[in-house]
């Protein structure tokens, strides 16, 4: 084997090694950070060792079932094994197991940062807001640049290695099966943790949040760091190949029509320059000492799309590349931003949403909930709109100015366009529950009300960014599977071909007419299986958090004197983490699982037109009950604070304890079913691409 | 201008007019039923007021929205008046107008009759339960017999006079256009009442449902006539004309290219054998005394769905009919009944669902919100596996052993088949609010426990069989609507060749496909409507509730001894009737011109292949959220009432508290939104194809 690399693929390999060398030089500047509180050490390793055991005990369940999964790989993806080319299957299998490796040690390299970082933040809050700040925030940035830098180096390294975009889908399918399994384990045990410290301190017994006496606050803690700065990750990874590996699919097809590889150049040109660009927009954060932390993060988001759209322009210019593409690159980093504005209109306590939610709240629960439903209802349309006409702008101007074949591929740059500041995403992202753990540390450790007004506020400026970034992710999703759709067909007709259904050079498929009935049915059940992902996830949060309350209440009626704080009452943490994290292994499966089969069901019932249908059908409403969910659930958080700020009668109020329940809804809507379903839509189009060749041979009708 | 009648057309006149007499008798049977108790006149007479004030007031206000439709009909649809024929426009308005009114009269007939009915079985509940019960299924029957022998000659009558399918589409229109505002409007009315009743009577004062103290009890008994007996009247009216339109722009089709009468034939020939089949039903209804109400309203449903198979495989066979097409309309049918009985699964009592979410209330509102809305999603999959095999099935049957053309024709027949008995379904439905009313004049007028006792367990087999008739409509406007996907595609084609666009004979458009962007374009927006137009009845209802509440506070608080039910102290029950009814009436008309507006604009936007997108959006999406608002709703009802019978701890236990929540939540998400949706889907795919000449002549696209 030779393996030949082009000056953009070399590029690529060159950045991603700057952006690691960055996360080394961020993670060894949080680690000479001090630390010499004596307590804090000691609540942070509790911490770190919960993370550390899920993540242990998660990842072996994980392999086993990744084992499993790349053995059914190797046996009948891309073709039966006893009917194509072996090879085939091995590269297959072993470009699988390289994307569930790489995903996995995305999350890891995320907790590790994030559980040292926590500490350091925390104790940096007794000097000033800037220190803590600048703690949080390049712990995060360690995430940021180790997970994009080993998303360009494998996509880079899986194309050059094998020469054949199917093994880059196998890639993006380990990445997304881990991504899928990852999240929705941490969203249940994160959301477990939290809902059920929530109401036994805060509802039943009033005692403050992140209050020692209570048995779950490790367990919350470790959740924040395993749910949303691991799950986070290996999302976030998976979206960033997934929108690469389709890009690289439709390029690498033009090129081999049109000749040349100009196609895949700017795939690799346009992704190098947006990690760059982040590289730049990390390293050069900064805040004002009294400056606001919201304004230090968004500044860093728009410095960096600045930088992203200047550098492309540039290159395409000196390069001589095509300037639509460009167009759809840019054009979806704007959609981008205005999607996340859209979300923080729905999300913010300074807007209309709520402000009326809060009102409601007055009225007792039933109203919060409803009002709550009916903005989160409504914050769907801006996405909605905006995602439709990303789509159809790079779609018509790619199509129109550079021929047959661009539209798609338009529309997968505008993906990439989107996910282009992904290491600046990242790191704004896992910023957030690094200082919110700070926040429990510096409760925990007594640091004092300065610190804890610190870490209060640098807590809430995570939320408020948390809002804008998802605004990213949905938006990409969309983006990304609408052109694995295409994909997909580009799969199906080369195994048609292969199988001697159609001859050389024809198609077997150029698209889904809506008016066939098989690719109907596809919709119609497609549509359905977001909605009952979501449904299998909150009931294991609700069942797990039963399990957890009834512990909760073991402990407090058991140790004596834990109630009243006695010193020498300690309570049972670790009963807490296990219970949360058996929980979780148990509830997560069946969920993925759930999805993953019924695509197959689809497939072999209704073969690829129904797969078509079910692929868009699952897109559709998937992208719906992703924003309903993220949003309805961010609105209920804020507006809880909001009226804890003192509104509508403040604490312990009627209105209060209404939003109390509004935010424990929105918990499990927004932190563990919303954002899995990214992940779900991703794993089902990857699922489908790589199986088409069984489903063109063996379906129904 | 000559009218030629087929034998079965005829025959259709003869059997709606069969109905029509069946009406009359039943409602003449009624009318007959003794009424002798001074303090039930009374407050019935308030209640029929209040309902035919409101209805006066909304039909004024629909009056003019209609008149203004129908001018913008006669300039612009279907083609502009100044170029086309001036007479096509004509056809059309009026055809527009005619429908409005139909619909109009079916809600002004439930509601007369319904105002009587509930009446008659208060009284009857002293006797015992089989008076009772025949008085209000009676009741309901009269609106059951007179909605669908109205849509049928309707249907027959503008066939007949215009021999013009677009006119079919024109009338169909100005039913559903009429449906949306008379079930929003309705739906507002009914829960503003209800939960403004429920949250103050029994949550703060802990007075009973039905207590003649609360100021806004009989609002609340208004409500369910204008909301569930007017509104679910023009809503079912809708979906029957909806679905035999549909069939017969196809059948008439297919008959001019096949030559001969018999498609359109035997769309007449089942629908009338359903209405048939429904009469006898009606008619034999009966329930011994003693028996159980559940038992005998679902004995009819499977009596009257065995009637119509055998009458029509007997009619298949002695007119030589064609079987596939009597194998779709039956396969409707069951899928119907399966989809009810799947309903049934996730909202009835002694089933998992709902036992779950009760012992979830002991934990609080929160848990009670989340694990409902799990099984509302969950809920949906059953159904839209159902909606979409059935499609699927009908459609492949017709096509292999028909020909061309007739695939879509077995989808639209197996809509007609899942209608058919939707004379059954409609006297069922409206036996609901008519004995929910019976049970509140009991209480009020002091007519004693055993009477209340029969009452309530008569409303209690109301709710539970509302969940299988919701399963028909919900089912049936799926279907349809890809029936008149297809319909609309047959118009754009007429129309293209009308403009000169494609020769006579060719097709512009043969489908949609989703890999084409102003298709997928359409999609996402499309599907994003039914959550957006949800949110803003919702949104009304808690507008108008806030008022209402207010109003009643005001009255508890001014109007001396009224709290402790002195005699003399009279509640001002026309201000909180008067408050619902404006607030009704503001809030109706933005949602519907809402989703009429958008697809408006999605069509002068992206043209015809974005309409056909975003129509099939709409479809899936509002099928899922019709069903999962449909069945949390009626899951928390359930779970509510199974708590209030003494489980969990019993009323005013911490768990009835939390159900208390979840039932408030889910009223306007069943009774408002949900049922809404239905034609909502209907309205915007009318909009679309009567529309589709000035998408073809002017889009930006």
């Amino acid at each position: 084997m030779e393996l030949e690399l082009s000056f953009y693929q070399v590029a690529s390999i060159v950045v991603a090694v700057l952006a690691f060398g960055t996360a080394f030089w961020l993670y060894k500047w949080v680690v000479k950070q001090p630390s010499s509180n004596q307590r804090i050490a000691e609540v942070g390793k509790l911490i770190q060792n919960g993370a550390n055991t899920f993540l242990a005990k998660e990842y072996r369940a994980l392999a086993r079932f990744s084992a499993v999964a790349a053995i059914l790989i190797l046996l009948f993806l891309p073709s039966p094994i006893w009917k194509g080319d072996v090879l085939n299957n091995v590269v297959m299998a072993l470009s699988y197991i390289f994307g569930t490796v790489f995903s996995a040690l995305a999350g890891k390299v995320g907790i590790s940062i994030a559980t040292i970082a926590n500490m350091k933040s925390a104790e940096a809050a007794t000097k000033g807001i800037k220190p803590s700040f600048m703690s949080g925030y390049r712990g995060g940035a360690v995430m940021g640049m180790a997970v994009v830098g080993s998303s360009l180096l494998g996509v880079t390294l899986v194309l050059v290695i094998t020469n054949d975009t199917s093994a880059l889908l196998g890639f993006s399918f380990g990445a997304s099966s881990l991504a899928l399994f990852a999240k929705a384990g941490g969203g249940i045990f994160t959301k477990t943790a939290d809902v059920s410290a929530d109401l036994v301190g805060k509802v039943e017994l009033g005692i403050p949040e992140d209050d020692p006496r209570n048995p779950a606050v490790i367990a919350d803690n470790v959740g924040d760091n395993v749910g949303d700065v691991a799950g986070m990750g290996a999302d976030l990874f998976d979206s960033n190949v997934a929108s690469m590996a389709a890009a690289l699919v439709m390029a690498v097809s033009l090129d081999k029509v049109y000749g040349g590889t100009i196609n895949a150049s700017m795939v690799f040109c346009y992704a190098a320059i947006g990690l760059l660009s982040s590289i730049i927009g990390v390293l050069t954060a900064n805040m004002r000492e009294g400056g606001s932390p919201t304004r230090a993060l968004n500044m860093n988001t728009y410095i960096t799309t600045a930088i992203y759209g200047i550098l492309t322009a540039i290159a395409t210019a000196v390069f001589n590349l095509k300037w639509p593409i460009w167009f759809a690159s840019t054009i979806g980093l704007l959609v981008g931003t205005i999607i996340g504005i859209a979300t923080d209109y729905f999300t913010d306590d300074s807007k209309k949403p709520v402000r009326m939610v809060a009102k409601a709240c007055e009225s007792g629960p039933a109203f919060t909930i409803l009002s709550g439903t009916s903005y989160g209802f409504m914050s769907t349309i801006p996405s909605m709109v905006g995602i439709g006409l990303s789509a159809l702008l790079s779609y018509v101007i790619c199509d129109r100015y550079l021929g047959d074949g661009y539209g798609m591929f338009g529309i997968a740059m505008s993906a990439v366009g989107m996910l282009s500041i992904v290491g600046m995403i990242i790191s704004n992202d896992a910023y957030g529950p690094i200082v919110d753990n700070a926040r429990g540390l510096v409760e925990m450790g007594n640091l004092g009300d300065k610190a804890l007004e610190i870490t209060d506020s640098l807590d809430s400026a995570g939320n408020t960014v948390k809002a804008i970034t998802k605004g990213f992710s949905v938006g990409a999703a969309g983006l990304t599977v609408i052109a694995l759709l295409g994909a997909f067909i580009s799969e199906v007709n080369l195994a048609a071909v292969d199988m001697g259904i159609v001859a050389a050079g024809e198609s077997y498929l150029s698209g889904f007419d809506i008016m066939n009935p098989t690719v109907f049915f596809g919709l119609l059940v497609g549509a359905a299986i977001p909605p009952v992902f979501s449904a299998m996830l909150m009931l294991g949060v609700d069942r797990n958090a039963q399990r957890m309350v009834a512990e909760i209440h073991r402990q407090f009626n058991e140790i004596i004197g834990l109630k009243e704080g006695k010193p020498e009452a300690v309570p049972e943490y670790d009963k807490c983490i296990e219970i949360a994290t058996n929980g979780a292994l148990k509830e997560l499966i069946p969920a993925g699982l759930f999805a993953i089969i019924s695509t197959l069901v689809v497939g072999f019932v209704g073969g690829v037109e129904a797969v078509g249908g079910f692929i868009t059908g699952n897109i559709v409403s998937g992208l719906i009950f992703a924003l309903y969910m993220s949003n309805s659930g961010g609105l209920w958080d804020n507006t809880k604070k909001y009226i804890e700020a003192g509104n509508h009668g403040g604490k312990n109020s009627v209105a209060h304890k209404a939003g109390v329940v509004g935010d424990t809804v929105g918990d499990p809507f927004k932190d563990t079913a919303g954002p899995s379903i990214n992940t779900q839509i991703t794993v089902v189009t990857l699922v489908a691409s790589i199986a088409s060749t069984l489903f063109l041979a063996f379906s129904l009708f």
